[in-house]
Parts: C-alpha cells; structure tokens; sequence
C-alpha cells in the first residue's frame, strides 16, 4: 500500500496539486479496501470517467471533484479569448453534469463556477482560470472545515475510553475532510480521548466492512469490524457507550433517513439506553419536509442481496425486498450534531433555532 | 433442478430405500442453494465422507445419518456369525464417530444402536442386521414426530395472513422432517393460514439466504428474502406479526441461545410489541444451567466476515468480533414451542411443568 503520498497521515480523498496547469489526484476509491492506488486526472475525460465509475463517491466529494474538473478541463484554453474561455467553459460544464446525473452537489458546484464566471465578465481568461481554481479550492476548504467543524461538536459528547457504534460510511472517502459521523471519532482520538470504534459491515454493501474500517484505521484510531446481526449483542455485553451515524435527508422535526440498519441500531441503543446521534451538515436538512413519513424509500436492486458477494448466495428467483434506506424518529435521536452545533432535544423549534445560527466558531 | 426424486413435495433431507441390503439417500447441502443434488450413501465410507464434508447436518439428522450407516456398514457380513457381526458393529459405530467428533446426537444414535444389540444378543446376524435398520427407522420417525408436533403446536399462534419473521435456518435439513421453527410455518402453510415468511439472510453464514428460502420455496410457502439490517424496518412497515426462530441451548430459566442475531430480533419485536416465539425441541433444554448467564458463547474465524463469500470485503488485518451465538434473555420471549406443549409465561416453573408433561397427542 502506497504511504508516501502528500498527505498521507490525513486520507486526502482527493486533491489539487500545483497550479492552474496543475492536476486533480483522487484515490481510486473502487479498489479499496484491498487496494490503495491514486489516480492523476490530467484531463477532464479522466475526471468524468472517475466520477462516472465511482472512483470517487459522496455529495460533498463529487461536487469537489467537478470543480477541479473545470480548471483541468480549461487548461486548453491558456492565452485564448475570454469568448472562446467562455464556450469551453460552458462545454466542460455540461460534460461533467452528464458524469452521474442524479448527483446534486454535482449541479451545484459546477453553477457556482459558471455563475462566478458570469459576475466576472472583465478578467481574462488567464485571470478567470485562476479565479476559477481558487473558488474550486475554496469549495474544498468550506467542505473541510464543515467535517472539522462536525468533529469538534461531536467529539464534546464523547467521554475517555468510550466504546462508539457506527453505522454505514460516513466517513472522508465522501468528503474532503473527515466525514461526518467519523468527523466525530477522528476528533474524539485526536484529543487522545482513547475511544474503540465497532463498525457494522452494513449490507447489503458492505460500506462499513469496505470503507468505514479502511479510513479509521489509516488514522490508527481502534476499530473492530462486526456483522449488523452482532449490533444489539455488543452493546448488551457493555462495549458501546454511543452510536453515531451520518443522514442522507432529515425532515424538519428531526426525523432522519440514513442507510438502511439504521433505524434498527437507533431502537436497540435505546433499549440499551444508549444515545445515539446523527452526524451530518446542515445541508442535510430538507426543511420542506414535515416528518420523516414524507421521504421516499428508494428500492434497490436484488442482485445486492442475492449476489453480493462474487457469488450466488440465494436460490434462483427467491423473492427479495431491498429498501436502500429507513427512517429514524426524531425520539430516539438523542442529538444532531451539526457544523452550526448540537442539536438537542430533537424537536422542530431546536432543528429551525440551530440552523438558522452562524456556524460554530473553531 | 431435479424434483423428480420420490419424496419432492417434502423434501426429504434424507431417507431409506429398500430393506437391509438398501441403501441411504440424502440432499447434498454443501451444493445448496445453486445445485440440487441428491446422493447414494451404499457404502459406509460414503456416509463418513458426508457427515465430515457437511453433506448433511444439524444434530437430529446427523444421528439418522449415523444410524443408517450402521446398516450399510454392516451388509458385508450377510449370512456371518453372529460374533464376527458383533465385532464389524464395533468398527463401523467406532469409525462413524470420528466423522464430526464433536456432535452430540452422533454419538447417541451410535450408543442406541449398540446398546439394542448388546440386548439382542439371541438373534442370528440377518435377525439382528433387520432389527438394527428398524431401529434407525424408529430414530427418524421419532424425529419426524417431534417436528410434527412442534409444527402443531406452533401454527396455533399463527393467524391467518400473518406476516413472519425468522432468522437463521431451523428448518427440515436439519431434520429429517419439517424442522423447528419451519415445521410451524409449514404446518400454518398447510392448515390455509396463507402466511408469508419474512427470512433474514443470517450474516455471516448466510443460512437465511441459503437454506431457509431454498426450504420455504420448494414447499410452495411465500417467503421474501432480507439483509438482518432490514428486520427492524419491515416490524417499523407493519409486515410481521409474529417471529419464529429455534434455538441452540435454552436454560431453565428459558433463557434461549440461538444464532448471532436473535437477540437484536427479539428486542425489535418486543419494542413493535410483536410476539416473539422460539420452536426447540425438549432436548434442547439443559436444565443444568440456571439462567442464559451460564451459556458459553463460541466465537468463530475472522475470515468469515473478512473473507465470507468467494472475495475479501475487509482490510487485509482488520481486527473482527464473531461471535456464533448470543442469548435472549427470557423476559423478550413470548413462549417457547416444544413437542411437548407451549411454554408461556417463560419462568423456570413453566419450563419444567411443560417439559415432564407428556408428548402433545396429533
């Protein structure tokens, strides 16, 4: 395994070496966890490609990916007009939003860049290239400091020796930084709070068994790998002192949709008198929605079920149900932890008065 | 797939043919779920080879197994004294013991044979060869008894339409009829009940996946497959009324060891209030242990997380928790279903007022 690279001591998922004739390194995600190999998109074919294959995966990760996407796709364009800048830009853009089109951050930081380009109708295009990178690097840094942010929060309620449970991946390999939910345990270790992470290998994916283990221990914090059938029995024989997992949507009461096993784990923690907290940015919140009883639960695939693992684990046309997510209540959440602070108790006033606050101050 | 084989619509895990110069049919497990095979036991060799290779297993088939190979093993010594016959028992029970060393009901179906002859010393060597295969024949339907009657007993909880859960794999291949937990899901099949299964696929063996819905399918019992990580959720969905699991090793107490998993399952019922039922036969109590406290928990090869299907899914070394087994204390327990009657409440005086009752009537 290759740790030699920049910055190897923090996981960088990816990021930008040099300058505007510079070029993206990511880490070949699908090779993980038996493989560590990082990738060098020196074009923006390589960059779609990547994105398309999901060589790198996550909201935040993605929408960084194709902004550094932009700048490498522009590098044809040194000493041309600002007009044919702009065409090339507008190419570039609509290429990379064609990579995964269901990916909303995404559309989201490839219009932040477009929309830059248009409020900065004097510079050059030398000038715009530039300014363009340094608003893809600021979209990496926001992301940075929202794990960091994420992490300091978390890591409050976490006491010495703790024994924490997780869920999923809500880890770096998403972000920039640290994650969310690992945001808060890779604080936790920093401050030498000397905590034991379980992860469950969380089917029907495996991203906990894949990912979740990877990450903790390239930062040597202690990690023990169970199935998602060992969850209740762990924390019955003493080993868990909290849950922490990330959200893929939380409604305005609090209600969160993560990956499915999460709502199970959220029961027995509270049968265990456990507490269990969702780590995820505010971001995450889609205030449109009243409760959890408004998200949709997608539905994947059977082959996750049936054919999971290389080979056929299920007779030929069983019947498979494979809802992708649950929803957890907002009771059995004891807190959200959030880049603008802990939100607690889990109520629709506390969600509305956290969110609408200034960041927390590092 | 062959259905084709004489007892297909009750999927005789395995079964005489013919008279002492017969021979012992069985399903190859180790081909399940992917390839149905059925295989010719016509030496004892043969026998061996398929209770060490898991061709065959669960305690109670594993001893009907044992037992007919007695049978098969002896028919070298057609028209011998009766002496030499003696002497070729001792090898043959001796060699079949060593095929699984470690499992109980080999070593008690081999002592009953043994025992039956030592007592039946007056018979010449074709009497006592006849005696012995009924014998073996007495084993399998005392077996097929107990399943029936646990079947019975157990499909009387059961309301029509129900939804209902189980995890892991006490079904026929374990037996030599209808299992435990399956034989009541069978027998509520068969009385018009029109329920439908809900079976976890059992990380990290798979024996939901496997052989649960290969059991539930070739008997024409709806079942729909899940990863354990969606039980909580489809209780949340209102899909179960009822869950149905077996059990390892159950306390006086009625505390009930079963596999990795079941604890989780019974602490979701009890939060959906969904009743939740374990279907053991008497034999599983080990009335020598006062509570669950006292049950030792086996715990099993990383690799089998780490490495559980044909391709790793870990970090090479990452440390790993496996426990086989965990116990469900008997306060989450609605009732447990035996041959000899319903034990509900679960407290040591209803274990022991049901389990020195007499065997329920068909």
């Amino acid at each position: 395994m290759n740790t030699e690279h920049e910055a190897a001591s923090d996981v960088a998922t990816l990021y930008w070496v040099g300058g505007t004739d510079g070029y993206l390194k990511m880490i070949d995600q699908t090779l993980l966890p038996t493989e560590y190999k990082e990738i060098e998109c020196r074009d923006v074919e390589t960059v779609w490609e990547a994105i398309k294959k999901l060589r790198v995966r996550g909201a935040p990760a993605i929408g960084i990916a194709a902004a550094y996407g932009v700048v490498v796709g522009l590098q044809t364009e040194a000493g041309t007009s600002r007009a044919e800048f702009d065409q090339r830009l507008k190419i570039v853009a609509e290429y990379l939003a064609g990579s995964r089109p269901t990916a909303v951050n995404l559309f989201w930081a490839l219009d932040r860049l477009q929309k830059l380009a248009a409020d900065s109708a004097d510079l050059d295009s030398g000038e715009m290239h530039a300014l363009l990178l340094e608003e893809a690097r600021r979209i990496e840094v926001e992301d940075l400091e929202m794990c960091h942010k994420i992490g300091e929060v978390g890591a409050a309620l976490l006491s010495p020796g703790d024994g924490v449970l997780t869920h999923c991946n809500a880890g770096g390999l998403a972000t920039s930084g640290g994650g969310t939910a690992l945001a808060v345990f890779f604080e936790a270790a920093r401050q030498g709070k000397g905590i034991h992470v379980y992860a469950d290998e969380t089917r029907p994916l495996l991203q906990g068994a894949r990912l979740t283990t990877w990450e903790l221990m390239q930062r040597n914090v202690p990690v023990t790998l169970i199935s998602d059938s060992m969850a209740g029995w762990v924390m019955k024989e003493g080993k868990i002192q909290a849950v922490v997992t990330g959200a893929d949507r939380i409604a305005a009461n609090g209600d969160s949709a993560n990956k499915i096993g999460t709502y199970s784990v959220a029961l027995l923690a509270s049968l265990h008198d456990i507490p269990f907290y969702i780590a995820a940015p505010s971001s995450t919140f889609d205030l449109s929605l009243e409760s959890g009883a408004e998200i949709p639960i997608e539905e994947r695939q059977p082959e996750e079920i049936t054919n999971g693992f290389g080979k056929q684990t299920a007779p030929e046309g069983v019947d498979v149900y494979n809802p992708a997510f649950d929803v957890t209540p907002a009771k059995f959440i004891r807190g959200i932890i959030t880049e603008r602070g802990l939100i607690q108790p889990v109520t629709t006033e506390q969600v509305l008065r956290v969110l609408n606050s200034e960041p927390v101050q590092s």
